[in-house]
């Protein structure tokens, strides 16, 4: 049976991050499915078919993907960032296990990319240099107080901390909130990354610490990095400061 | 002043995973640095230098570009994967802040690639589809007792792990008691992928349970994920299992 889903990451959003491997699947698939935005991306030819839907219709967007290509298609989701992080494998891989037995025959394939935490880090210098951490700040799939325990835990175990969808109209006061909780937990001083559209034309990067930040700072395009405790800043004459994580740690802080 | 250094991240080692950015930066650049194996992996013209160093040089190999860099040339430095995750652009900024001050004069620009952990999960699923971590398992530079307890807070927390650097020789018993404390922590049933080379030709991935887990399953180029209590397998006729982690999650697992 030939019949195949490739999902297809395309990386934070700059052509030149898009691996040429994600180039290659993007011109053997014959229909495409996904968020509108990510597939505004594409330059697709005339005889491939794009099927675009709304934020939030994963497992429908799922479902209509997968029965394409049980019908012999090539069909191709496409991703921003990594499709494995916070993205659309995950939801496919849900619909295969709840959907029809035949769909576990499709030939599934995942094509990584550069998801975006990677990209806002290369930015700034290297504030993912020591262990960290990445949380979907999302809490449509998941309880509140199960994100704040986890901030926590990380926050106490002194990882780097990735904040994906921080912010959006349905969700306004959770990242304050959090920024709230972390203040508990972590140096004033911590230095803060507000990362948005990192690698686009619209690009906007700011450097602040864990005492400035306000969720105002975000938007739904935005990864917000949040140092450790042993994250450091080295100023630079007429250029933004570097931000990095050392590869060492004493582990003498909490 | 024109002096520049870029850090390179040439992906997990399949060329088709080296994003177009990447490739410019290696045809600008006049002398590479890097541990001998990354630099390997280019295609130098006769007017390209490079400089192989071994493994665990890292500060030298820094100091070296970064003179190099300082004197004028274009430099690039290059890490296999992405280069801000327990790679070379953390060396270079703990070299920089070191080093003399006209060192922050020099254009550093850091060139996000594809990180095992993403390359890894994309040929299982998505076993990164929820709250994730990713740690250094070395103990060359952090205390062994620091790893066990950020193990423990985030397997508590319900991230899935990933763990880079598993072993080595100088490193034989490290990976074997990290099982013997997750499984401390995590159902006996928890997936374990052991992801080594992913997407190179001496690719080996094996999925395993928790209970079944053992240290020599691993060696140098392996990436080692955890799952949570949360991830799932999908079985699959004629077929390797999907491993993913869902989206959603209800919490009421600790």
């Amino acid at each position: 049976m030939s019949s195949r889903l490739v999902v297809i990451g395309l990386g934070p959003g700059n052509p030149d991050q898009i691996t040429p491997e994600a180039s290659r699947a993007v011109a053997e698939a014959s229909h495409f499915y996904g968020y509108k935005p990510y597939l505004d991306r594409l330059e697709l030819r005339p005889d491939q078919t794009r099927v675009a839907s709304d934020n939030r219709e994963e497992i429908s967007r799922s479902n209509a993907a997968l029965e394409m290509a049980a019908s012999g298609h090539k069909v191709a989701m496409v991703s921003g960032g990594d499709p494995g992080v916070f993205a659309m494998a995950a939801a496919v891989c849900e619909a295969i296990e709840a959907g029809p037995k035949e769909w576990r025959d499709i030939e599934l394939a995942v094509i990584p990319g550069v998801t975006a935490m990677l990209a806002v880090a290369a930015r700034v210098g290297a504030p993912l240099g020591h262990d960290f951490c990445a949380i979907n700040l999302s809490d449509n799939l998941k309880p509140w107080d199960l994100v704040e325990r986890r901030m926590v835990a990380v926050a106490q175990a002194g990882f780097v901390i990735s904040l994906y969808n921080p912010i959006s109209k349905a969700r306004p006061w959770q990242l304050g909130s959090a920024f709230e909780t972390l203040r508990n937990h972590l140096p004033e001083t911590t230095p803060v990354i507000f990362g948005r559209a990192a690698g686009r034309p619209d690009e906007r990067i700011e450097i602040v610490t864990l005492g400035e930040a306000v969720a105002d700072m975000a938007d739904m395009a935005t990864c917000v990095v949040i140092g450790s405790p042993e994250t450091r800043l080295i100023e630079r004459d007429g250029k933004p400061p570097l931000v990095y994580t050392p590869r060492f740690s004493t582990g003498v802080a909490k």
